[in-house]
């Protein structure tokens, strides 16, 4: 019993390796170095090296944008300062610098004529079509309120916020925009590494972050934008943009690499056009959005002041990721990387096997065969003591790979003795 | 010298494969085809084709997404437009359109009686109990306003905006915003590919976009939502929520298989109810919140409206992933497919070695084996001449791995030659 | 044709197994255990089980935030409730709470002299090194107002809203904000499971969530958290921020681990003051922001009111991720995991080949050598006929990797027998 534990535990505590042929052939010993370094060197390259796949990636940064807008702009003979066109006033990632806007004065809720070539009518029926109409500035009453004048058109009426916006108005949009200075304060955290950073270096002083000025090459990180200088990075003009808005994309990039010193991980802003996609659709050119300033009369009636203003909207967009050493990727590319080396000898046996000189005798030492037939026949001839095996059958030699007829070695478990 | 660098230059040039047996048998052949083929199989049909494991995935989408409603609504005997109705109004991705609103005018400054069976009182240390409520329109003084008749209860004081609110008004919502409908403009970009697209073909017209609707099966592109199909997808009934208000997800869903056509890539519409998580619990049923409109008397007095307002809130949640052609995880899946048609000869090993008939012939064919024993023995005989190694030793016919016993070999070194 | 056919069918039916050698060596055998059990621990216990590299992750959590306030504070001698002190009103998941507001009342379009020892002056000249301040009030216009003592220095003049705002006044903030509460509705999905959350527990009844206050340890899933709380658990003094202003990030967390219960996916905060990164930056310290409210005079003349609003601005950021199980990163891994522990032989190899006593006998068993001046030998001796292997080319005992000089074995075709 003992003797059996024992047996389990020598046998256990062995160690198996394949058994290998070394072909000591210039050639193909050649030509497996160099496949093998190649493979290497890809990997060294471009796995480890440029892709960097001994790093574990944080692509969840959590982000937080702080803006403010300065600057003073002339529109309607007004001027307009931060709290007059900023949208929303709370300094989101997300906000609107308005550029034109057309105002509707004292808006009272009654009824009224509707503008435009699209609402005239001859007769009511005419305005009926139009009934359920969202193009009209209110709910069409299905009646055609005409002109003095016989021989001209009436409009139909809408029943809402009267007098009806006019739009087509033409209104000298506010270039100041131009001259506008964007601050962002950025500050972002990779929760897997617990490393929190500003789009500002701590270094920077008071003095030096109100002076500068964002530029790609002189200033990469000064936290000031010149609107016109962002619609210059789009390509944008900004006379097109104030008559119509738009929508800006500013995006802040980070690729961190946290194996280096921590100062490396700094932004990099990037300026594109958002509704670059749609440039081909003449639908819906430009961004506006309504919005109404309400107001009292001495008896208490509500009336309002429609704006319908065109902005730029700017988008302060965060991306990023953050790399640091990790053993687990390291390990999975590093086995990937070992076993691609081995996937070498597969091309460098084609060879060998296949377009050698004596590729016969290579595949000869290569292979040893057993088959069924011999194994058979050494039973057939041994049949009561499979365990203790004669030495003979041990050092069968085999005709390999290419020996496809057994025939030519007719008693094999016999005649293995030479 | 010169030799010993050409030595182990030759020493490296060599090729190094390893040494196989090659078992023909039709039992453990047959095996083994079947097994590489379900490997195969698995790899080529569901890693590589159904979850493309060749491509490399981009899952930081960066998006912009731009909304406008349009419609009117008859609330309060009022026609509703956009700038009435929509929160916030610069056509962000989060807004709500404000279905129900209960109106508190002209407030002023000062104190006055909550409102409510909960601040019922009928003696001042009734109010005390209420001291830090937030549940009360304002700070609770403490002290209770009797009612005239005194069998009636009292209320308890309240400073703050006067007079109180009363939201318990039955008010009818606004059932047109059924009719109401969403454009959204929704562009994105896949930074890893640099790859830019919007939410609906650049083949579309101007015309086409003002008159169609979304339809899942019909009209998959078009950016023009009705709120009532909306929330019929979402099996919401519309009374309910402009009764109570709600949350909508309105996600939009970018699959991109880059590797095919851009023009594939095109955004998918859902919608959740984003509020479903909580139907069990009673608390906070609905959306609602409260702004005010400020108003100035005469005299310069402030005074406001207050507003609470129901809403069907409407998140715009964009998702999506790219994936393109990618060599690193192409290389590192292929790696373990080649490896993983490997293992099926564990598989095999373990067949071939223990059921098959012949099994020990098989493991005498495939483990040769060197055992302490052996090369003590053989060291002991020629202690001198490590490296003129006989040939002997070299064709030591090992016993395989089942011959457990040395002693049958005795003097293996001098004995192997046969 | 047909037993060509056959040939192909048989060979293709057979098995190819390495041939191995088993080392029976306490020493090697007892490191190639110790190395395989290293290497296998390592897998299960930190690969496997803490790293769980057998899950699919998704990171696209989708996520909508719903929040409210609640409380009242003083300030201005004023109840201000949340309609007054909340922006925006929606409860979006990003929002400000107004702390102290520098009000500057009954600002009409005109000119007047800016405030403030930056814009003090003697001559006209003195202004004009202003033009274009983005820090004025206003338009600076050029001109010098002097005071009505010769001797006193005069102010810049500007165009836009007068008076102009004096923000040096020292206003008590609203410390009531400490008592604010704020309840926070979370509804997450992880689009790649189809799994949705909420972030209390659809067992909380509303009475058990309108008396709760969060706390980590005693009440972890209450949504409802006090301002005061979170303030101390980010170590911020709330007098600082009130009088300031700061952003702070509620950040809730989900980790879930979807082979477990789903009851078990449950969101975790944590706070953080935003502003942290750039604490040693002098410029920008707090958060304000300017907004205004817009009044008529009786004859329709637009004037307004400027608050300069000091917030603390609250930042719900919703981050996580799940993971499943999924066959494909558990297959990778699994053969990443067979393919390190086969690599344990390398070492082993190394260790047995050289510094194993009888490592040159273990290298000869290891090792079968071909050259191909062996080959070359033998095809000059049998030009004609390759295939008709003779027998004893396959059993050409080589000389083992250390042998380095052929010349030991000059007929080697010839006198394999021994």
């Amino acid at each position: 019993m003992s003797s059996l534990v024992w047996v389990c535990v020598t046998d256990f505590f062995t160690y198996e390796t394949t058994k290998s042929v070394v072909v000591k052939s210039w050639s193909v010993g050649i030509i497996n170095r160099i496949v093998q370094l190649l493979i290497i060197t890809y990997f060294v390259g471009w796995v480890f090296i440029h892709e960097k796949a001994y790093q574990s990636i944080d692509t969840g940064i959590e982000s937080s944008v702080m803006t403010k807008v300065k600057g003073f702009g002339y529109h309607h003979n007004q001027v307009m300062d931060v709290a007059d066109y900023v949208f929303p006033q709370q300094g989101a990632g997300v906000f609107c610098i308005m550029t034109k806007v057309i105002i509707t004065q004292n808006q009272f809720q009654g009824t009224c004529k509707e503008l435009g070539w699209r609402f005239k009518c001859k007769t009511d029926e005419d305005c009926h079509t139009h009934f359920g109409s969202i193009l009209a500035n209110g709910v069409i009453t299905g009646t055609c309120i005409n002109s003095t004048n016989d021989n001209e058109m009436g409009q139909c009426e809408i029943n809402g916020w009267c007098p009806a916006e006019n739009d087509q108005v033409k209104i000298e949009p506010m270039q100041d925009v131009n001259n506008f200075t964007i601050f962002i304060k950025n500050s972002i955290r990779f929760p897997l590494f617990d490393v929190t950073r500003g789009n500002f270096p701590s270094s920077m002083t008071s003095e030096q972050i109100k002076s500068c000025t964002y530029h790609p090459e002189n200033n990469p990180f000064c936290p000031i934008f010149r609107v016109g200088d962002i619609l210059n990075y789009t390509g944008q003009s900004v006379s097109d943009l104030a008559e119509k808005g738009g929508e800006i994309g500013i995006n802040i990039q980070w690729r961190c690499n946290l194996d280096l010193d921590i100062e490396n991980c700094v932004p990099e802003y990037s300026f594109t056009r958002l509704d670059a996609p749609f440039a081909k659709n003449a639908v819906s050119k430009g961004y506006n959005f309504r919005f109404a300033k309400y107001f009292k009369t001495e008896n208490g009636t509500e009336f309002r002041t429609l704006h319908k203003a065109y902005a730029i909207r700017f988008d302060v967009m965060v991306t990023g990721n953050a790399g640091k050493f990790d053993t687990i990727p390291t390990l999975i590319n590093l086995v990937a990387a070992f076993t691609s080396v081995g996937l070498g000898t597969v091309l460098c046996d084609v060879i060998l096997l296949n377009f050698l000189k004596g590729a016969d005798q290579y595949k000869a030492k290569k292979f040893e065969e057993v088959s069924e037939a011999q194994i058979e026949a050494y039973l057939a001839q041994s049949p009561g003591s499979q365990l203790s095996l004669k030495p003979g059958i041990k050092s069968s030699y085999d005709s390999g790979a290419v020996s496809l007829d057994m025939t030519d070695q007719p008693d094999l478990a016999t005649t293995t003795t030479i």
